[in-house]
């Protein structure tokens, strides 16, 4: 069986298709997009992409595509605890450039402050390809943030490590296909994502939409606006709720249609925690 | 006066402070936290931040800084089109590299991957930045994403013009200050925005608080979840309103304390439109 996911090999996506899919063939793109079209393509039967980090929020390039787009769903999430490591080819290395995803920039900010004051900052497409555009300089004064599977992936050496901000830094990652997959971890949780789009402006329709779900006590666990590419002050709000009845979730979402809510189902999909 | 502004020279935000107070020293910082330190340090009198663009969002940066950390409010918005140009040192210039801000990037990606199929992308702070960059390497087939002031500013070519993909691209900027700014356009609008945070778990609390606005008639104009750095799961809450009934506003937002639910003022200010 193929997987794609989010590359280059030692990335997060990678551990958790490591993990979520022992087994399979599993193949590395270089963006999000990418990714998803692998998919689209018939070129593997599930993508792996992240969806959202504790700290930093949502990840964009994902729902957007997924709204605007594709024609595919969520039909698991795995939640994988992030460690960011500093890493360089040699672990005595005097350090002038550091590499990084821009998030994981973020989430070492104030480290990177304290320690490395005047170091060059460089934005890099991923955590794992920093590392692996520092262990092809050897002698260059350069440092990657990426995770310990880059430093193995990459024979680089750890220079400090956890130096994320705050302990609890997790990420969600989405397994997008058309069948659920098995996985041999325990399920935590049952989840449905919708991305809804509204007959007039705000207030007025949000609030009917969020009624539909406040009085049959279905409990939302996350609620996002994100512009519709249209003109300043239009959105389309991504939603995720409980799936823990059904028929309940049935006539909400019957509701939300008869009063003029439109919904994509972004995914209805099993929690599971590495 | 001195105002500080998201810089370098050339970048959309000194744009917007060049027509917002076209007699102040403007003073150019290097990211979107040293912009607002400038102001908290008293070294200005006004800070020029962007906070939102109608394709990408949010600028999670100012957002996040002004929640978590700031004790400065918005006192005046102002809009910007946002139109993207392809520049480089000379116009006939074969291009191996383009540099530019990711949402730049991510604005002009159909006419690069149609353009410039096998160009190398090389993120940047800000599209001004990538401007100065290409402008300093003459002798290298680099071209930057950037406004047309960058191009003035730094004496490039333009290759190619108004390569953004959709035309209704608009920017909000704050000025951030703590006091009403004399600003010589007409204002279009007045607003609020406010932070909230809840004092227990969605959809309830959420509900109750756009309850607040809803049957009083305020029309929210934005509404947005952050993460608040805690747990996966936990946010604040961007709404912005307009300000059009002062004495109602305030009933509003006794009614959310009396609720229970927690607001940080972001800003009251007048919209204008550049």
């Amino acid at each position: 069986m193929k997987i794609a996911y989010l590359g280059p090999s030692g990335s997060f996506t990678h551990n958790v298709a490591l993990h979520a899919f022992p087994a399979a063939d599993l193949l590395p793109f270089e963006n999000i997009t990418e990714v998803i079209k692998a998919y689209e393509s018939k070129q593997v039967c599930f993508a792996i992409v992240p969806v959202e980090n504790s700290i930093e929020g949502s990840v964009h390039e994902t729902f957007d595509y997924l709204f605007h787009q594709a024609k595919i769903e969520a039909v698991a999430e795995i939640i994988l605890p992030i460690k960011q490591q500093l890493m360089s080819t040699s672990a005595d290395k005097v350090i002038e450039t550091i590499f990084s995803h821009p998030q994981a920039i973020a989430q070492g900010k104030q480290y990177i402050r304290s320690h490395y004051p005047d170091v060059k900052i460089e934005m890099t497409a991923s955590t794992a390809y920093a590392a692996r555009f520092v262990a092809e300089h050897p002698e260059e004064n350069y440092a990657a943030i990426a995770p310990y599977a880059a430093a193995d992936e990459y024979h680089l050496s750890i220079i400090a490590k956890d130096i994320q901000e705050i302990d609890e830094n997790y990420t969600r990652f989405w397994v997008l296909g058309d069948e659920t997959p098995t996985i041999h971890l325990k399920a935590e949780d049952q989840k449905i994502s919708l991305a809804l789009t509204l007959p007039d402006n705000l207030p007025g329709a949000l609030y009917k939409a969020l009624s539909t779900f406040a009085w049959r006590g279905i409990d939302l666990t996350k609620i996002e606006s994100r512009p519709l590419k249209t003109i300043l002050g239009e959105y389309f709000f991504i939603i995720d709720f409980e799936n823990h009845n059904e028929k309940l979730v049935s006539f909400a979402l019957e509701e939300l249609t008869s009063i003029g809510i439109h919904y994509k189902i972004l995914g209805k999909y099993a929690v599971y925690r590495l």
